[in-house]
């Protein structure tokens, strides 16, 4: 794998962009398709965080603030949403990648319940299943031989079922669940949903002291603080799951592959298609496999056939990106192009902080990535803010205040000092992010 | 609405076929597409239910017996699998159709978590939305104004979302859900799965006398017996759910349009698209619809988009059928292809039952059908076959020792004396499920 710092040239990807611009635009010319609803092509616009990069195209919301974006319609000032972690980011690769990813469903295909094959996930997609295989292969972060894949609608369906496998089914009382403090917010709403009698939420798991079995939630990197993590509690009877789904080269450097007992990823974070609902877990049991396919059966009768035909497409040619970067058909992987983002917008947020003195953010050790071999810092799709004023107790409240939406600490467990803001947004929106914070500091 | 005895012609069914086929053919080469796994596009093979109707497309299953598709790869009779409702006896008119229903995603579309608009339900596509209302209009079976529209990951996601949604929240008891014997199988287990502290499966409705708030389901017609339901308990304190999936006018004659408090629908009946699994509830308190809303994002962040835009698509070109019928585009509506598929079948279905003295099938008087405008039968998507024989007392596996797998009367909440069998299979299976019950006859 070629080193990141020698892909970057100004000239090579310029006459990639104005290449695939004019490939784009003869495609919409001559197949005169109809856009559906979302971004529609429009003209290009150059902004600071890309002008090395790939031509941006401005979102369908940008064309509805022409003249300014950071005013609403009006002409009060606009409100940041930074509040989900939407990777509307990564348009803009998939749209330089014209066709590549284009996907055409006849009417008259997946119309069953089942997919083909004899896999023991029977609505798993068989092509989605090669290329899941594959693309892990290139990235170098997990194993996946002796492993069983469970598809699911998105990661936080994979999280239900792997709740309800490793469940006790005959206890009188519910397992503990357990994750540590900052946690993802959603999983005490997600486990005490509906109030199981399978499983109850039990809180930060470095408090947790019961001498009973329990299920921890390994989130690494962390969301919402991007540190890798690890198992704390370390007792008998303790179920462990892994939720990997920030373990990805742009993110974080990839020290080895991932080698647990159940493994989950989305593609709402690896490649930006949240919009599909599309996740996977690496289960080494087959007994436990075959009750989150159970699990997936009675919620919602498997998963979407198109969507996993779609990300199907999207991990092959994330994989055919890395494996031919430098190519004529990829001058630059996926990858390559997301990490070079990454970085900028963390340079970026770390100037506005330095300057501000008002915030403090966490801080990454350089690690070495088998992916980029390379020795990289670690740039996660969240930042976790802290407001360090004496006076600021309320740091989302603080934020709102500036009409930026942000995530408050006590949903993560932990003190609303801190807040977690979105680092996926499209490139408009993250620059008026930086603008403001800026604004708020001087 | 054009009586559907006037809209069957030998030749001019023929003439659009063949024209389709060819355009079909044409598109192939043209665009050199990549058939992806499913049923490929083959030659055609007429066989009997359908000589009056379109040209019939084996399946990828037929090619795999290409000489004989009664015995299995080792030359023993093949297992024909009717336990469950998979709805591809549809494909039929979707070949037929060409590229109308196609859908083309380019990559970098719908990525983002939400959906465009200013909807209730934040992952519904407004296109989507549109279809709906559109739809049950053409069809005449539901009032959507004043209703908001939740889309879920199918009708079963909808049904969880709706028990959520019902149950009250601060009870220290779960709320009683029942259903009229025989109920749809997977209700018992899908209420229970997680042992909801929120509600619990409690059976027949006509065996609940306890005087304390229950949930109704009212499956209309009913699975499995294609039976018109209503609610049978009509005690204070009642909530109804009424799964409509089968009021259709190729299933039933639709008498009016439904007006229930919360209803629900989905493609895979409907439309036959199980693979897509979108389904969509009529709701009309908001904050019955608000908290639908709140479990599908807990449980799946949202509904495929792509699934919906195909949803959108299909519905799209139903309703064109039947407002265009007759005309060169859609010499046959949807509906009336299916119709007289579905009666085709049931024909079949009757006569070898009648022959055969061994079972019982349900009876149904005929009622006029605002959308033929007719007075037309019944013709479910199950047949409710009764092994009438005092020396058969499980129905399920004295057709298993025949190789047909259908569903026990037992998962029905009644007696095993009767069984579930699919209507909906592709038609090789169809004839072969005919083939092999004329046989147990002689």
């Amino acid at each position: 794998m070629a080193g990141i710092a020698h892909v970057v040239s100004l000239r090579h990807l310029l006459v990639l962009s104005l290449a695939l611009n004019v490939s784009l635009i003869l495609r919409d010319i001559n197949q005169n398709e109809k856009h559906q609803s979302g971004a529609p092509m429009a003209v290009h616009k150059g902004t600071k965080a890309s002008q090395l990069r790939f031509l941006s195209f401005p979102s369908e919301s940008a064309a509805a603030h022409e003249t300014n974006p950071s005013v609403d319609e009006h002409g009060g000032q606009r409100v940041i949403n930074l509040d989900h972690g939407d990777p509307t980011m990564y348009e803009q690769y998939w749209k330089a990648m014209g066709d590549k990813t284009t996907i055409v469903i006849p009417g008259w295909q997946s119309m069953s319940y089942f997919s083909a094959g004899k896999n023991l996930c029977w609505f798993l997609e068989p092509e989605l299943a090669t290329q899941i295989v594959r693309l892990h292969k290139v990235a170098g972060n997990a194993v996946t031989e002796g492993r069983h894949i469970v598809v699911g609608t998105g990661s936080s369906q994979l999280f239900l079922a792997a709740l309800y496998a490793l469940s006790p089914q005959d206890s009188s009382n519910p397992i503990s669940v357990v994750s540590t403090a900052p946690y993802y917010s959603s999983y005490p709403l997600m486990t005490d949903c509906v109030k199981s009698g399978l499983h109850k939420w039990a809180g930060d798991a470095k408090q947790f002291d019961k001498d009973e079995p329990y299920i921890e939630l390994v989130t690494s990197p962390n969301n919402p603080d991007g540190f890798i993590r690890h198992s704390v509690v370390n007792r008998t009877g303790g179920i462990l799951i892994h939720d990997l789904a920030y373990y990805w080269p742009q993110y974080t450097p990839i020290s080895a592959p991932s080698d647990y007992d159940l493994t989950m990823f989305t593609v709402s974070k690896s490649t930006g298609h949240a919009g599909t609902r599309i996740g996977w877990a690496l289960v080494k049991d087959v007994e436990v496999a075959k009750r989150m396919v159970k699990f997936i059966e009675l919620n919602t009768i498997g998963v979407s056939k198109d969507s996993q035909l779609r990300a199907a497409k999207v991990l092959e040619v994330v994989s055919d990106s890395s494996e031919q970067a430098g190519g004529s058909e990829y001058p630059e992987s996926f990858f390559h192009f997301s990490h070079a983002l990454m970085t900028e917008r963390w340079r970026l947020l770390r100037e506005a902080v330095k300057d501000s003195g008002l915030f403090s953010l966490p801080k990454f050790s350089p690690a070495h990535c088998s992916f980029f071999d390379n020795n990289l810092g670690t740039q996660p799709a969240f930042s976790w803010l802290r407001c360090d004023g004496d006076d600021v107790d309320d740091c989302e409240s603080f934020f709102r205040g500036h009409k930026i939406l942000v995530r408050g600490g006590k949903h993560f467990g932990v003190s609303p000092k801190y807040v977690r803001v979105s680092m996926l947004d499209r490139e408009e929106t993250y620059n008026l992010f930086i603008e403001r914070l800026s604004q708020i500091s001087s």
